[in-house]
């Protein structure tokens, strides 16, 4: 284990970058995995992070030290800093002091829409994009398709926010998404607060896209049109609409109670 | 309308106070609402504001236009500040410049429950207990519970997250959730990965209370223990649970399906 002592070290300037710059993270292609749980999802479904890096102070706890064994194991650096210089590389706050560098993945080019997928137009709330991967993850949707307004998905806070399920799918940005629908070979379901079709009333035990849309606005006019079904949550009270995520969740897992039933 | 000029005006120094302050908030039994949305809601749901701030540069706004007259017509009092000075008591960025401050509801003693609830056992995020409250009200739940260590309800942020479902619902805070999950007239449905009881094999055809627990360490043992059912959402991939929120919409929605089929 290494150990860094200064500010002005080089590693870690980039690790500073790359903590609170995205264009420094787009740039050098790697993202930062903060905390236990993210470290460890990594090895288990992704294998050895570019280089492993925690503070004095986490060296003592138990979790830290089994990642760092199984990094030893794996042949990656590990790098150890003052808990001072530490903070300025994590946006946990009371968290336990561990993040991974690791080479954000580049996905071959985006396939068609020919199995389960999720479509994300101008989603903007990171915490919103991360609760929406994670519900696709749990469900067992693989493949995400965003547009280019919606969140960063390598961003730290949705990937603490998705606790891992980044590792698991297939994510591809700044995808133009009406193209895409137009070419679709699978039913392409537009959720939307004013639609009249239910649910619940959709057969649902088959691939089928979702297309999720922006906080405020909605999924996007254009892609309403041509998706094959605009489909509504049925409501039962005076509130207008649910948050964008928890409609996800509530559209996902009625799939999956239709294809286990 | 009333002006203010001066940072050093008294009604303007309070109204910071309350923007930063949950302790001014609580000690003051007030509220601010943030933006179009809300300040709307609050009209349609619970009539007057105490007072309704707007800045100079929000007047041209036809929503902001409307809501001024409607407020006039209460007989509440309006006033304008500079943007420099709306600054400051506003979190929304790029929003549009309105606020209202309101009397924080007091509800009465929280009643037994024997009728569709939600209890919250230590969840911490406020954008995940605005996203829960939100999808209570638009699943037809009126009575929320939360523990000590719940986030507050009616801070800026869970009141932006939940977009007007706090002026439908009763909201009881603080409260000790054991005693009233013991008393219960109602099934207790307490949610958890580690369950074995499948959410989509209840009866859910009558009111049921859920309980839905902190972010990381899910719902207390004592509540499992003392709850009707523990219940899992089922899932269908490598990742091991859901949002808190995300996994509430679904149970309530669940249920909904139910009591509309």
């Amino acid at each position: 284990m290494k150990s860094i002592t200064s500010r002005d070290n080089a590693f870690y300037k980039e690790l500073k970058q790359l903590a609170t710059s995205s264009q420094a993270r787009r740039k050098a292609g790697q993202s930062l995995l903060d905390g236990v749980h993210l470290c460890q999802s990594w090895l288990d479904l992704r294998g050895a992070p570019s280089h492993c890096v925690v503070s004095d102070g986490a060296l003592g706890n138990p979790e830290v030290a089994a990642i760092i064994a199984r990094v030893g194991a794996l042949h990656a650096p590990v790098t150890a800093l003052p808990d001072a210089l530490f903070g300025a590389i994590s946006q946990v706050e009371n968290g336990v002091h561990i993040v991974f560098v690791v080479a954000s993945p580049t996905p071959s080019k985006a396939p068609a829409l020919v199995e389960a997928s999720v479509l994300l137009d101008g989603v903007q709330d990171p915490g919103n994009v991360g609760s929406i991967l994670r519900s696709a993850a749990a469900s067992g949707i693989k493949q995400v398709y965003c547009s280019p307004g919606t969140a960063f998905c390598w961003s730290p806070k949705v990937l603490r926010a998705a606790m891992g399920a980044h590792f698991v799918l297939d994510i591809f940005e700044n995808i133009d998404l009406a193209p895409l629908v137009r070419a679709a070979d699978i039913p392409v379901l537009a959720t939307s607060g004013y639609a009249s079709e239910r649910l619940y009333a959709l057969d649902l035990r088959r691939p089928v896209a979702w297309v999720l849309g922006h906080e405020g606005q909605g999924v996007s006019s254009e892609l309403l049109d041509l998706a094959t079904h605009r489909v509504a949550v049925p409501h039962a009270g005076k509130v207008e609409s649910l948050n964008v995520a928890a409609c996800a969740a509530v559209c996902f897992f009625e799939q999956l109670r239709q294809l286990q039933a």
